[in-house]
Order: C-alpha cells, then structure tokens, then sequence
C-alpha cells in the first residue's frame, strides 16, 4: 500500500545550537556498552534504573526505527491504534491476568475513589475487549491491529542498558482469524516482515528465527535473536538452516521434531529482539468475543501477537554497530546521514562550510554541522562517538584543493570528493 | 528551518478494510458532544470514564495535529526530547511539589522494592534536572526543549470527553534563557506560533490569548482559550482587540492595568487550549541549575514554560466542526482529504470506483474508499458522521454523465466535476 508522510524532522542542525554534549565519562552504575556510548554521546539521559530519557539524536533514531517497523505492518495489513496505558481490572480479571501473584510485572495505581488501575505491559486483554464491538460476522474477519505504544514493566532488575527496561515502547500487533489456516499464513508473513525490519536495521545477518516454548494453543512460539555477548539468551544456531532453538526447548524430543541433530548446531549467546506467538482462543473465549461463521454458529477468533521492542533495537544496534571509538550508525537509522566538521574560524572556510550545509539541507540531505569553535581532535573525537555514517571535512586545506575530505564512519575510508560527487553520493 | 518527514501513513484505506464500524449510540454514560461523535465514528474506544483509546481514524486526526504543533515548535528553535513517564522523587522533593498533599493529581505506583515512583503530570522538574548535564555557561543559552509526550492525572472527576481526562498528550515545551528579556522575547514568540497552531486547525478566529493569574514570577500567564458552551472556563472577550481576561483575574485591578472597560467585554465560555507561563527561576533554583555568566558568576537561567494538549485540540475542534449529521473536520487535519462512496455493485461502477481510487492515492491525496455492499442512505449516513472534507459519489448515474458528483461536507455545495479538476482541486 502506498504511505505517505506526516511526522515533521528538522532537516539540518547545527551543533551550536543542539543542546546535548558529549561528554567522557558515563555514570559509573552503568556498565553496559550501549547505555554507556548513548550516554556519553548525549542520545539519551538516565533517570533512574531502568528509566532512560530520549534526547534530540536519541530520538531521532528511536523515531526512524519506528517508522521502519510501521512500514512493514501496513505492507502485511496492519491498521495503527493507540491504546491506554491506564487499565481498568475487567478484563484482566476475565483472562486470569490481573493480580500481582499471577503477573509478577505489574506496576498498579489507584484512583482518587481507591479504585485500583495497572499500568499496561501488554494489550491482549484491551485489544480483544475492544474488538468485540467491531468484529461480530465472518465478513470481519480477518483483522490486523497493532500499536507503536509505552509499556510498563516491573522488572525487580533492570539491566543491560536500553534493552531491558521498566518503560519502553512496544509495537505489539494482534491478528485475529476466522481459522488456524488464516492465523498460520498470517503468522508466516509477519515472520517475514520482521525479518524485513532486522534486515534494515544491519541486524539481518546475525538474527535467527528461533523456536521458543508455546502454550495452550501451539506447541512452539518464535522469537527472534540477534547473536551478540550482550545478549541475556543462550540459543543453539543453524547458520546454514538459518534457524535456531531457544535453550529453554533444547530438548531430544524438539530435535527429532524439527529433524536437526546437535551436532550441526552452536551455542551462542543472543538478544531477543522480537518474539511471535499463536494465542489460539485463549483470549477470545476468556474476554468473551464471538463471531458468526457462515452456518449462523457462534465463533471465537483465532488469535496470534507479535511483539518487536524499539528501544532494545536501538540498544542491540548500538551494541553490534560501534567501535572503540564510539556509535557507527547504519545509515537506515542515523540521527543525521551526513556530519560537516568545520576545521577552523578564517571567514572563507566558515563561508564555505555553511554554504555547503545549506546546499545538503536543500537537497534533502539529513545534516549535522560542527560549527563549534573548539579544537580539531575533540571535533573529530566526537564524531567518531556520534557516530553518523560520513563525516565530511572543510578546512582550509580542502578550500584549497577544490574538493571535500570524505571519511566513512563504518570503514575508516577517506577520499577526497567534488561537491557534486559527495551529493550524488549521499543522495542513493 | 526545512523539515522532512519520517511517519508513515497509509494514504488510501478501504472500508471494507477497515476493523471500526460506525455506530448508532454512544455509550449512555457519555454526555459531551465530542466523545459522543468520536466514538459513534469509530474514532475513539472508551476504556473506562477519562480513559480513552484511538482507533486508526482517531489517531490519524492526533498524528496530523501533533505534526502541525511539531512544525511549529521547530519553527521558533524547538528541539524535541521524550522524557519518561515514570519519575523518580529526587527533582520533586526538592521543588516540593512530590507530597500528594502538594499536588492531588499524582498517580503515584512502587518498585517491587517498595520505592515510590510518580506517573509524569508535568515536566519542569525532570527537564530542569536533565539541563544540569548539558548546560555551564552562557554560551549554551537559551535553549528550547520540547516533548510530545503522555501525561498522567489523577483528576477526581473526568469529563467533557476527550477534553479532560486522566491520561492525555502534552506538548510541553520549556525555555531556558540567560535574562528576563531573553525569556520575555522568547514567551511572545511562542504565542504567535501557538495563535499559528490554532489558526491551522480553523480555530483561530474564536481563540484568544487571554490573561491569567501569574505566580511569583510574573504578573499575569497566558491561556489560550476558544469560544465554545462546551467550555469549562469563563472569560471576558474583547474581539475588537483580540484579547480576553480569564475571570479568575477579572477584577477592577487588572482592568485598570490592561487599560481595558467592563463595558468593552463579553462575558463568554470557552475551552483552554493552550497555556504559557513565565517560571522565572523557580525550578532552576530549587533543582539546582546554574550557569557561568560573562563575568563568571553563577546564574540561575529563567525559565517559561509552554503546553498544548493535542487530545483536547482533537476534541475542541470536534466541537466546533460538527453538525447534527456528525463531524466536519477541516482538511488540515481530517483523517482522509476524500471520501469515495460508491453507490452499486455494478462491474462498470466498481471498476470506474477502483480506478479512481486508485488514481486519487497514486496523486498522493489520502482517500478512504467506501466499497461496501450496504445501502446507498447508511453510506450518505456514515460519511456525514465521518466528517471528510470532500465526498466523491460515483454511480451508474455519474458514470453515464461522465462526471463525479462532488459534495463538500461543510457547506453541502453539490457540484459536478471531471476527474482532472476534482484531483486538481484536492492537490491545492
């Protein structure tokens, strides 16, 4: 389906005027990589553990990953909602879900009456109750509902910097099918959109579909793990299968079902970055939402979600994507595709730098300009931990040479380049 | 500053696609006329009273309206930020604004090791503590940050519909500058861009930016408030000098110090949509952030802040832009520019109906298109409630005629149009 366009970025900025520094040292009580390079390169801002602010460049890139996942739900179908974070108890105590005993992950307020409330940490319960004035014939089925929304989780310890936190956005979508025939096809084509989506983010060589544990309704879920030492997971990889099974089903009895000995596989460790899940009618029947089947008989939708978190995305990019010096964003999701470093305060390199930003802003060119008056090295130092994919050098000596000095982030490749040829380039 | 645009939106949709139905009767429980119209068009799901979810018509509306307040905050030097819902108490005690004695809109909830956490229903305090960070001298004044980002409150009485409600959007801005001229250039440049937010949703000519009770810092703040029965406040208008006095500050006093007579003054209701507010250095100097002024001396920056709540614009304009067939939104912010109704089931007809929609979103004009098989007068029902701006009836009757019937849902202006100059027209 076609999209278009509708969330306003600003196309240039100029350092002077972003608020954000860099600075050397992360806090100390945070020990890992992907927290510690966002920090430090003031993507994001700490407030507590488990609780991260985003800022300017940080958002920049949470946004573009979201906009990528929003692409590949409406290319299967999908029609965005927002549901509330604020939850009232019917159908969580309809599905068994609502008391803290049952879910360890609530985080539950009340209402100036004392009414309780919980905080969202997955929307199946809403999403089914909801339906039920939408969906009452075969004729409305099927349907694909998905939300790019904040959830809340209690977890009793945060870690690994972005990728497991107590609030963070989810895109959750729900599938709802007349049939297990429809809910596998559906299944099958959101595994392939988000393989579509890791494949955009550079995360496509290095994440596995992997068989998890089920439940109810299906003898096996999916997830999706991208390898990484960060990662809290341990998963057994068929690199040449392009599959994988998760530790907890790393059974004799799921190997023979899936026809692999364990010798053909390896032991890694890995993040999830996504999981998928057939839910059957265990929230249909519970929340009570029918149709009617074309005998005129009573139904309950099959069922399946399908989980990706953005902001782990992010924290699992920066983990794979970043060097001793700092971040190396894939062009797909940089804050910016294009750094001008201005080497120098003489009035003609000055000219010529901001002649260059305005002409790559005219032509659409997400820029960031280093118009600071501060020494080369720490211009180039930060750079380097901000990451944007190509950095582009004026100073006086590339004035007199008539042409740009080029420097690739990701490789460390550095040519020289006409203007013409530098836009021709960042323009692809 | 150029801006580019990164949210993917479907621009076409079929209804037959589409999971919402409209409907007859909004819930009993729901008085307000928006609430009423939004949920009775499948815009909105109600969760429970001043908690409500956004179906994909409803967050369409939302999207367009924070992206026009996105365009506009970046217009005047805004720099976008997400900070967190949950708030540590830190930054509150010490402004003295945690105890739920202070403040009765908290919602307050607890880590699993007891540690209390607020749900944000404001930022200064995180936003002010975040600044420590980022700015030291007075070379990184001013700054401008802004969010769009949901708030929490703990309101003991929900109502009016989407207009007050316990979890909502807001677009907070905060101003830090080096000087009260600073602040004071900068708070009349944020009313002139808010008076363009309004102006862009077709509010402009009934909102005015109305005088309110200061704090320790300033005199008066600043609402912005539309002339609407559906309002909540009252205030005393001048529409021949475009400003009003919110009666909370009405008093001979305040007369005599804007030079303005009773007898000039229409007692109105009305809506706030918006409100400004000198802070001075209440924050700054209670969360402890200063910076070194030229003569190295500690500062306090001085501090205004700035919101806008998109959900009650949404509802505002419902208010204002309806009729007793439903809504009539302006074409800034409708979910679709075009509605195409097809009246039959005739392979001519659903051909000429597929090809022209299929032509409009190739143009890039976002269309919904009602393919269902339902009588021609629930069809004319449901676009009257839908409320887009322009109907395009396509029949055997308009298809023997060679012409579309255009109707233009707020006037109810008729008239017929070859294909080129209806897209001409939708292209303006």
């Amino acid at each position: 389906m076609n999209t278009t366009h509708t969330t306003a970025t600003t196309l240039g900025m100029r350092q002077t005027q972003l608020f954000t520094k860099t600075r050397k040292q992360a806090p100390s009580d945070e020990i890992s990589k992907n927290a510690q390079y966002l920090i430090r390169a003031g993507y994001l801002h700490k407030e507590m553990a488990g609780v991260y602010s985003y800022l300017p460049l940080g958002l920049r890139v949470l946004d573009k990953i979201t906009t990528i996942i929003r692409e590949e739900m409406n290319s299967i179908g999908g029609q965005e909602i927002r549901l509330s974070t604020l939850q009232d108890q019917g159908p969580w105590s309809a599905s068994g879900r609502w008391s803290s005993a049952d879910v360890d992950v609530w985080f539950k307020t009340e209402l100036q009456n004392g009414t309780e409330l919980g905080l969202g940490w997955t929307h199946e319960e809403p999403v089914t109750n909801l339906m039920r004035d939408h969906i009452s014939s075969y004729r409305d089925l099927p349907q694909y509902v998905y939300q790019i929304q904040t959830k809340f989780r209690n977890e009793v310890r945060a870690k690994s910097g972005i990728m497991r936190t107590r609030e963070f956005l989810m895109k959750d979508l729900y599938s709802f099918s007349r049939d297990q025939e429809g809910l596998d096809a559906f299944y099958d084509e959101a595994a392939l959109a988000y393989m579509r989506v890791f494949t955009r983010l550079n995360l496509g060589d290095v994440t596995y579909k992997t068989f998890a544990s089920g439940g109810a309704f299906s003898k096996y879920s999916h997830e999706f793990q991208t390898l990484s030492d960060a990662g809290e997971d341990i998963i057994y990889v068929s690199k040449e299968k392009g599959i994988a099974i998760n530790k907890e089903v790393y059974t004799d009895e799921v190997l023979k079902d899936l026809g692999i000995t364990r010798d053909s596989l390896v032991e890694e460790k890995a993040i999830e970055v996504g999981n998928i899940f057939k839910l059957g009618t265990r929230f249909s029947e519970s929340i009570g939402l029918t149709f009617k089947d074309e005998d005129g008989k009573d139904q309950f939708p099959i069922m399946g979600c399908y989980g990706i978190g953005p902001n782990r995305l992010m924290g699992t990019v920066a983990e794979l994507h970043s060097d001793e010096k700092g971040l190396v964003w894939p062009k797909s999701i940089a804050p910016f595709k294009a750094h001008i470093v201005r080497i120098g305060e003489v009035e003609e390199v000055v000219a010529h730098a901001d002649a260059l930003y305005e002409t790559l802003t005219e032509q659409g060119i997400e820029t960031l300009y280093d118009d600071r008056d501060v020494r080369a090295g720490e211009k180039f130092a930060d750079s380097d931990l901000l990451g944007i994919p190509v950095r582009i050098v004026v100073s006086q000596n590339t004035l007199t040479e008539g042409q740009l000095e080029v420097v690739v982030r990701a490789t460390g490749e550095k040519k020289m380049q006409t203007e013409n040829e530098l836009i021709e380039e960042l323009s692809e």
